[in-house]
């Protein structure tokens, strides 16, 4: 322990250094540009960083049941009513998550479609009236305007509330928790950014934002209200926990899809294919249910709005691009076709993936250098978007209108429909289509990054159906199928492409389109437009991970990892910081001022095991967390002699509420130099079961087991049991099970696994 | 080890008495009558029965990957192109696994269709003769030697071909290995079952048996054949593991699912919420794949049968039970009708569970007397069931078919199809429908435990739809909804009541009656019903499972599995058994003939750790499987000498296929006297990464690590850690962690579980 002290003070000044880094950086402004994470921080060479540590500002989520002795008396105590309200907030809350979300959509939608159309019809207004450039100015100054709207929103307020916020949301559920990615503010600024930023007529859809929105009323929800107003209702305790507010964004994020897309059962999938990391046949069952209350609540809204209280809504059905219409023929030489779509569209969705990367990053530079330069670029998108939209369609002759300009002067939702019209094999030229296409891939790609509200979906079904036609055009002598089919497949082949998603893409075209018969090509498109596009780049969404430095952990190992042991890894890690069962006030204070780490080993010295040597033992007692020591320190839980507290005293001072609590400082808390000198009991408080590995365990197994269960620490054992040995040889998070730091940690292993790829 | 010995010695004669009253029992014999494992055997007082229990002829699968010497070697070694072709092979096999199901299935189609196309043509004949009786005595005689046919093969040849499959399936995906489950046997007795038995008119679907069907198909392929005429194929050696072999019989249950609905998402959802334990992202992909192709399959020979190529074969088209020409109103008021068909739903599910329950255990006092009383119980079924259809049929005026006749007269498909019919309304009356009501919940309930293969899914929508279509002519006065409707949502509110589904059933049926507009009543209707079946009792499939005394793990540990921890489980059971990392061959053989472990720690006494005591520590060096110790034995690798071996003599004398071998018995190997003197390294055969627990670790976390990661074994070690302390502390395994195990093992936890409840 002495020298264990000398290392601590040695590092102290090093270790302040680094935090003022970090505190010179501002949370809020986690956009692209800034990867939340160095990732060359961790198992860096820094001693004392790493053990569960907090680098910059992500902490890891807890989804292990933190069983220390609080939380088992909380537990025993808890009555059967008690369950019983447990099961039903859980219901009760999917339910208000599915209502909830359902109404703002239709706010959106009815936002949306009241603002953009009569924009739209002041526009025809002009043109009819001959006044050309008037409508040009005008168009373009509205759209500018509902651009800076969105824009200045985002950029002061809620830098979160940029983009689809779907890949964070999978790095949540995954266990990483992205600071202001729920709060009420971003909640408030999505929704009126995506208003703005849709009206606006950029080329960017309302879908990643409405998965976004219906998480954040998740999480609003579980934690009842904003964060500086919560509602203390007793109930919502048993909320207070990383496990139930996982399932609850869970719920959230499918009710989102569904209520984009009016598609439940593919929301449920989207949930489960594309964003969840873990997941269980019983919250199968709760998603279905929000999106089953969504699609009511919709349902209901479609019904009261035919009647026309609802200005310029209320057009659309259930279905958003209804196909049924047509009747689906098609035979076996009609696989080459679809084939070719297939294909296309992989290679396609690639290219649009490796673009979209390249454009990210130039964004990012741009967006760095300050909240103007970000507010700028989205203005200047909104004006180019206009001009592009202006060359074709007031260029017409006069009194006519082409159809290119049925696509581009309605709203996206309208282009699409439009597109995929059914028995209409002459109403768009191919040179049309073409330039729709081209139009719209550089739309797709320069507006994703602006700091507006934005999702993909949109853009890239946009692209897809207009190069469906296309194929369909070019195909027509050679197959039956209709050119509005084409369309809808193209759609389909773009966006696995790109997203890589299968069963969920094909129940979401389904519950698009309407037209079951259509259900097998689909499959097979979407299955060969995601092998295409896994041959070169990973999915859009992982890209955007990356490029944000979220600690997301994969589903699968590499192969290396079965080469090396997690004692291998401990052992190019600093060694672990451990505390006594009952350990003094000052080391409590200097081990959580000099470390980073959320999470220490408790270890008992001189304990006599009811078999073996007399000569007294160590016993691994369990893991205590950062957040429970800083609440012994708030509230002053101190001894005067070294002794184990008895079970009431504990009940006395905490609630099991109270550990739930986090985000405290040390840096908040004062200690005198009297108490300085007391003691602490810290068994009470040790989650007593903490998941365990062998040194010889090898990190692809960790990972597993890591990945699986959901861990926030893993603590790892020696495989030696003799007098002398250490009870604990390290402690794992996640930021040591990814291969990237692993690599840089072990650069022998880099070259093996370089040279194994080169042969 | 002295005392360890005597011990062994003290319980041979008991342990072999034991084994002896075991190989009484017929192992092919598993029908429900016999629970396959005695639950009271496991944590029993007789000490060497359990850790690792291969308790009556079940032996658990390993999910886990083996990691010893020749595991890495083997792996390591892989070269590029090897890994490339276990790629291929992976979707080669999920093709072909696709492809055989959508043919058998197109082959049951067509025989049933055709046989039971004959007969009744034959016996309408003989009605328009007005010859009644000969046209009942020709009905009665041809059911009755269908029956006949499909009893006798599957009473001699194949016992585990009767019933649906579906629970073996989701106990094998889950870790319990039921024997012939899976063999061509089976398969043929299967197929050719399944046919007589529903041609035969019996009251059960062949929905359950494709889906065995499929899932027996994928483990042939995945195995190169049947077991005595493998093929040798050395690309199929990558499949030779309990891993991806759960992957291709999950690939395989869809693919069933799918060829008996026509449903290819609803396929996938099906496996994933029903019958999986584990599920993978990569997996729902190619499980999805294999859907494809038995939908592409169905569809290419309907279009080839739509020429009359098919006998009497070839009416219906990719959707069963087409709905979709009604359109769907439906207003706020239709909550209160849609409500009311789901807790009906709901009540007469769990009412049909809870007297399927007590039939199956009559059933079971019957079957258990021999095979001749199998045989004449499904006989004495069959001719039941042709009497009733007589009294019904026959009995109305001359000339002149009543309505109830036109669905008991056709095959069940045909008979849903008239129920569901639309825009009918007085096409049935309702008394007719209270008849067929009745029969068909006497015939369900008669029907599905005889020795035949048989489906649940039909007999539940024959009986929903009758009642769902009951109520609709009841409501209809006060509701706008089609009767043929609500025959749908009465045949969904009765599977989810039943079955406890609700997003695969709902993707069912939306797939099955091709009308979207359905979506959200269908939802609100599974999701009430399956609420208020959760009331009453466990879903029909747990039903089965528990009533055959399968080990299936469920995904929840029980509340009161949070007070009790791993070490003291390992306290009420034997001490564990363990070896030395060289160990004496004849301790060996005496612990492989003295106990029924499957899986033994190896643990290495007097090594010197790198730090700590210079006195020699012991060493966990990781788990030995039975299997592997008998192979060491059949191929006598033994030294002369106490000493580690080299990786080359390993590497000569084990290639990593042995490893997969599984069944050798410790009763045919022979050991000379000299041989026994000799010893073996299982150093390089151990497992160096089993999973392991600390002792305090809750039982209710252990139970979590060991279902998530799906683990055969799990080691228990020490807490403490000093000079004398063994290294292990005991062994878990399936068996250990089932919560009517530990009841009866600790009955203090019973009495304050008991408590608990009834405060």
């Amino acid at each position: 322990m002495e020298d264990f002290n000398k290392l601590v003070e040695a590092e102290a000044a090093n270790i302040q250094r680094q935090g003022e880094d970090e505190e010179e950086r501002d949370p809020e402004s986690n956009t692209l540009h800034q990867p939340l994470l160095k990732r060359n921080r961790t198992l860096s060479s820094s001693p004392l960083a790493i053990i569960g540590a907090k680098v910059s500002h992500i902490e890891s989520l807890d989804y292990e049941i933190n069983e220390n002795d609080l939380f088992k008396q909380d537990w025993r105590s808890r009555s059967k009513t008690e369950v019983l309200q447990y099961i039903f907030l859980k219901w009760l809350l999917a339910f208000l998550v599915g209502l909830l979300t359902g109404l703002i959509a239709t706010l959106i939608n009815l936002a949306v479609e009241n603002i953009a159309g009569y924009k739209l019809l002041a526009v025809v207004n002009y043109i009819e009236q001959k006044r050309y450039l008037m409508g040009f100015i005008y168009m373009a100054g509205a759209n500018f305007l509902l651009t800076l709207v969105a824009a200045v929103l985002c950029v002061c307020f809620a830098p979160t509330a940029a983009g689809p916020g779907i890949p964070e949301i999978k790095a949540y559920l995954n266990g990483v928790d992205t600071p202001n990615m729920f709060g009420a503010t971003t909640l408030i600024v999505k929704i009126i950014g995506s208003i703005g930023a849709v009206s606006a007529g950029l080329d960017l859809g309302k879908e990643g934002p409405l998965v976004h929105i219906g998480s954040c009323i998740a999480s609003l929800l579980g934690q009842g209200g904003p964060d500086n107003y919560r509602i203390r209702w007793r109930w919502l305790r048993y909320f207070n926990n990383d496990r139930d507010r996982r399932d609850l964004i869970t719920c959230g994020s499918s009710s989102g899809v569904c209520a984009a897309f009016r598609s439940p059962v593919g929301g449920v999938l989207f949930a489960l294919e594309e964003v969840a990391t873990w997941w269980r046949s019983a919250l199968l069952w709760r998603t279905f249910f929000s999106t089953a209350v969504v699609v009511v609540v919709l349902r209901a809204f479609m019904e009261y709005c035919k009647s026309g209280n609802c200005g310029l809504f209320g057009k659309g059905g259930l279905i958003m691009f209804d196909v049924s219409g047509v009747s689906v023929r098609y035979h076996a030489e009609d696989i080459i076709p679809v084939a070719v779509i297939g294909v296309l569209g992989g290679v396609l969705g690639s290219l649009y993936n490796h673009f979209l990367h390249k454009v990210l990053k130039v964004y990012n530079i741009i967006n760095e250098k300050g909240k103007l330069h970000k507010l700028l670029l989205s203005l200047s998108v909104s004006i180019f978007t206009s001009i592009c939209m202006k060359l074709q369609t007031f260029n017409c002759p006069k009194g006519y209108y082409n159809d290119l300009a049925t696509l581009l002067i309605t709203t996206n939702d309208n282009a699409v429909r439009n597109i995929f019209s059914i028995n209409t094999p002459t109403e768009f030229h191919i040179f049309s289509l073409t330039i729709f296409f081209a139009l719209y891939c550089i739309l797709g790609l320069i507006t994703f990054g602006i700091a507006v509200p934005s999702g993909l979906f949109l853009p890239i079904i946009l692209m897809g159906s207009a190069y469906g036609r296309m194929l369909g055009i070019a195909m027509g002598p050679y197959t039956k199928i209709d050119q509005g089919l084409y369309a809808v497949l193209g759609a389909a082949s773009l966006m696995a492409g790109s997203m890589r998603m299968t069963v969920s893409l094909c129940v979401i075209f389904l519950e698009l389109t309407n037209n079951l018969l259509l259900l097998p090509i689909t499959m097979i498109v979407l299955l060969i437009a995601k092998t295409v596009g896994d041959c070169f780049n990973p999915s859009i969404y992982d890209i955007i991970l990356e490029l944000k430095g979220l600690p997301f952990l994969d589903a699968h190992p590499e192969p290396w990892m079965r080469n090396i042991t997690v004692g291998e890894l401990a052992d190019v890690k600093p060694p672990v910081v451990t505390l006594s069962g009952i350990e003094k006030v000052s080391h409590i204070v200097e081990v959580l001022k000099n470390t980073t780490h959320n999470g220490f080993p408790v270890v008992d010295t001189g304990v006599i095991p009811p078999m073996g040597s007399p000569n007294g033992a160590t016993e691994l007692h369990g893991l205590v967390l950062r957040a429970h020591l800083i609440l012994v320190l708030k509230k002053k839980w101190f001894l005067q002699e070294r002794r184990r507290t008895e079970e009431w005293e504990v009940r006395e001072k905490f609630a099991s509420i109270d550990l739930a609590e986090r985000g405290g400082k040390i840096e908040e808390v004062t200690v005198t130099k009297d108490e300085m000198e007391m003691y602490v009991d810290l068994h009470p408080l040790s989650n007593t079961t903490p998941y365990t590995v062998v040194e010889s365990m090898s990190v692809a197994k960790a990972m597993v087991l890591f990945r699986q269960v959901g861990l926030r620490h893993m603590l790892i054992l020696p495989k030696y049991q003799a007098a002398g040995v250490y009870p604990v040889v390290g402690i794992l998070t996640r930021q040591d099970l990814r291969a990237h730091n692993i690599l840089s940690a072990l650069p022998e292993m880099k070259k093996s696994n370089g040279s194994k790829k080169g042969h």
